[in-house]
């Protein structure tokens, strides 16, 4: 089977899911900027919400890239990714809505987590369905990105509950380092097509 | 006629409606992790109509990759089926917020029937357009799983009424039969490329 | 340029509008069958609703399957007839949940009317640009279905005034005319084919 | 890289934000014409936001079709765009409800400032990873009308608290400007392919 209905269904539910997140950025009934105010922390964790799942999409976008066919085991892994990032704006409001609080902003962490999880097995099934010189292989390598991430997340969720802003300056260094995209893939890619 | 827009088409529908069920689990106004146990089986009922959207959006996938042209009677068999995909974000807000009782479980397995009954429609018309001897004619052969999940959803409707759990578990069973991609396509494809 | 962006946009809006209409269908608050009573109505202008945009959608893809190239006028043409399907799900809302009165009814009258005058404009857009001998222009003709919808909405919107009915009855019947998909353009399409 | 995941991803969430606007226009209670009167400002702002959208469609689809390849930089700069588009439909619903009062017309100004800018680096990027002779740079010229639309925001964003009505002139002035599609890509490309 060819990649690319797997491409649009996914790209359809990142779309859809980076974007029913604004409706919970709910109008004001106050007509002054004093009304906005409240909701400073809901737009917050949206630009966070929105940073993560555009790095999602940029590496799904890398990672699909490089490949050629889809399987069966391929797309269920596909669709436990897009489970766990469905969850996010739930989270994200949440946490928006009580001012990064410890048990939401644990919640946020584990469903980041999950996701994380998620992307690994959808790149392993990917990796072991091609052949281990393929350009994805050698790309991901030994994933250091990927397992310290992770990591990060196990440590945010439980420190939550000392103090949130742990956990918040843990959500936004990892974002911070993804946010650059995955420049292995581009530059195997690249020099494959020199 | 090419098949590349209704494919479009029913990615974007199915994409939303799996989409939107996210919307029914409403943010609470707690902040601790009590304040989510309300949200229980509503967290459930999503996942449990995830999987069945996945599912049909995975057979959906199989079956339009045998085939090469549309014309107008496949174009409203595949819309009937939207209509009945449609329906289940309401079912499952329904079966949720009402702790799984029987007519919130009887009403799930009547949406689930009959977007069954569409998808064997489709099917057919598919088949029909085509020649007996095509791959999907082969691969789904008897289609004997179309037609057991077609008995087990009437069964479970009335059983609600016994006791919910009944119609619960035969939900589960019915999801679990399908988890497997319908591998009878991907065989048949595999032998038809070697 | 090349149609397939413009495609891809209008099959993105119509499975959105098609499928926030279910959103409109709020879960009732009962667990028993009489709960879902006075949603009837909302069901029912979901149904007929539904069927409209399914018919827009494949009479929109049929007409652009026999083109080639897009101009900025077409665009906008395009960007005209979505604007007037994105208010349906709001006129279905109101003649759903005030169970079929006059004004609700007479509303939803005057946004099919202009979304069917949009239409022809797009589609007398498309026939401009190609020549008049191109497939189109011949399968379209002299469009005596679309002239006689115009001519039904103008007569159903007063009289959703004398009587709701009235104009309901009209609805129906012009979505039962258009529900046999736009064969002219498949048989010319078939012939040329051959 | 193809730009065709960019385009696909584009075309999703311009089309939701797009549609849920549409949301912010609540079914009234009341079964009558007078029923609608309130909703004329949320209606007229939903048709402002609306052409804006369109207009950004409209020249992201001519930007892109002018060139070829993707890198990292453009997915950024493009999320980047999308980022400030979605934040529209929110300011659209706050006008819309605040009868168009000083600091929602101002915050509106604010995201369509913003989200020109955002439009502005990602034509500048587009052109960077591109020779300077191609279509694109030579299409978009000294890009005055861009400048200006960025001037008149700037404009526009503080008379809002001398009277709304300026602002409101200008935004639908703005819109005036850009209704006629990008001409300069569409006519340097014909005579490319001349």
């Amino acid at each position: 089977m060819t990649k690319h209905r797997l491409e649009a269904f996914s790209d359809g539910v990142i779309a859809i899911i980076i974007t029913i997140m604004v409706l919970e950025i709910k109008v004001p009934h106050g007509q002054d900027f004093q009304a906005l105010k409240p909701l400073l922390p809901i737009v917050l964790s949206y630009v966070l919400s929105f940073i993560y799942l555009a790095i999602y999409w940029n590496n799904h976008h890398h990672m699909f890239h490089t490949i050629e066919r889809v399987s069966g085991s391929i797309l269920w892994a596909n669709m436990h990714l897009l489970f766990w990032l469905s969850l996010i704006p739930f989270t994200t409001g949440w946490m928006g809505e009580n001012h990064f609080e410890a048990a939401p902003m644990a919640l946020y962490g584990v469903v980041l987590f999950m996701s994380a999880v998620a992307y690994t097995i959808l790149q392993r099934t990917l990796i072991a369905k091609h052949d281990h010189h393929n350009l994805l292989a050698r790309a991901v390598g030994k994933d250091l990105k990927g397992y310290a991430s992770l990591a990060l997340y196990l440590v945010a969720v439980p420190s939550a509950f000392i103090h949130p802003i742990i956990s918040g300056c843990i959500y936004i260094f990892v974002a911070l380092m993804w946010l650059i995209p995955d420049k292995r893939i581009e530059r195997t890619l690249e020099k494959d097509e020199v």
